[in-house]
């Protein structure tokens, strides 16, 4: 998906959670792992022995211009230097362990965080090296598991999808967007007037048409078409294309408009199934 | 994070949403968004005009094994062939539109998603080339829009990490998992009396070690010691380990340990920051 926009202010998540890879292997991957941060405003990450140490060219392209991310990255030697001045600390894991610490889930985990950081504490995601993952004694170190639900026969999730998921999750506990709303650009809706002239329009084209075969009919029909139009909340301007469609319907198109529909399903290469 | 089970029955999401990429660029990200779509037992992916044609040995290695994924892809001319059986179309994009149609989260969306398919409906979710993301006549052809909510001046979301969100989320819609639980493994809580003994045996020892020093003191020390040791729900087994901690630092090892660390703090290698 496209869609970056440099005039738009960042909304860095300054007292976001630490990002904490332990010896990841593959620079790309690491690249890769920060554009996910980066997409949901994070920017503090830290890398414990980082295999090919740092910084390390590979990662550049994959970070896709989170050149900020990149560039204040930290390289510790031990986890434990490099989490010392977080309070919470939550290791990513898909394999159950042998540990008796509580397992959370992702949006848990963010909620507990965002609590967390609302009242003046730091936190951090520990990750563990591609293919391996975390080792016991880096959970040991942690507040608590965080596991991603996932299809346990095919559990080996890529490093930058786990850290995306996190930060993705992250970013939502502070998130104010609403489940679900319509833009209304530079449009109006339509006042309840122009729909009801689209009505009259329409009805009295349908009418011509013989569409009504009988007064029951024409009750029935008519509130189905109002209730579709009603339904669909159209602006002024669709209003105006619907009344063109009428027009251009009642004016000869109908028949027409299925023939051609026909000619060109005749001429359509084969459907792939 | 690793951990593939191949014993483990795979979740697989029959009835879970078609993943449909339009007019994917590379192999390899068909084959990273097809590894994302498994580890959340996706399994139908459509693939509208893929630039490479199909199939393409360049998505197998990123695919990491979900090859019956691969395997059943079906490859389409248009988006309208590869949605036409599915009742509920949802466009992910990142730009805004110039088009009234509703906006929701990628978590309302599953919802809607998991209700349609509840009902015995099909569903499917769009996804744009890398880069340019979805053209307006594929928007136009979907039931609503779906935005992954993102940092606004960093927007531009790798392909995979789009899939792979959208079908995290669609896998938690139909997770029962809890927000939060302890494993419990094999191990038995302790009992009231096991604590009881532990307690006896710290206090014993700490009065032997003058750490009580009034009466007062004693009776707000062994208050927070009690809470400290009940708050972590010890097992049987893990009461054993305090115990044995307490015999060990009261037969000499207290100040033994505070300089085996100040040595260590000595040695240890300059800290990075």
């Amino acid at each position: 998906m496209a869609g970056t926009d440099h005039k738009k202010p960042s909304k860095i998540q300054d007292n976001g959670p630490a990002i904490v890879l332990i010896v990841p292997q593959l620079g790309e991957n690491i690249g890769k792992a920060v554009r996910a941060m980066y997409n949901f405003g994070l920017t503090d990450l830290r890398l414990v022995a980082p295999r090919d140490g740092w910084p390390n060219e590979a990662a550049v392209a994959p970070a896709a211009g989170a050149d900020i991310v990149l560039e204040n990255a930290r390289v510790y030697e031990t986890t434990a230097e490099a989490i010392a001045d977080l309070t919470y600390v939550y290791a990513t894991t898909a394999r159950p362990r042998d540990m008796i610490k509580e397992v959370v889930t992702p949006k848990h985990c963010c909620d507990l965080m965002r609590k967390a950081v609302n009242t003046g504490d730091k936190v951090g995601l520990l990750f563990g090296p591609e293919k391996a993952g975390l080792k016991n004694d880096d959970i040991a170190l942690s507040t608590a598991i965080v596991s991603v639900p996932l299809n346990p026969s095919f559990a080996s999730i890529n490093l930058a999808q786990a850290v995306g998921l996190m930060s993705y999750e992250w970013f939502q506990t502070g998130s104010d967007i609403e489940d679900s709303y319509i833009p209304s650009l530079d449009t109006k809706p339509a006042t309840a007037g122009e729909l009801q002239k689209l009505f009259d329009h329409m009805e009295y084209e349908l009418e011509e048409a013989g569409y009504f075969r009988s007064e029951q009919r024409r009750s029935l029909m008519r509130r189905n078409l109002r209730n579709i139009f009603t339904r669909s909340e159209l602006t002024h301007e669709e209003v105006s294309t619907m009344r063109g469609v009428v027009k251009a319907l009642a004016t000869g198109g109908g028949p027409g408009w299925i023939a051609e529909k026909e000619e060109i399903a005749k001429n359509k290469a084969r459907k792939p199934e």
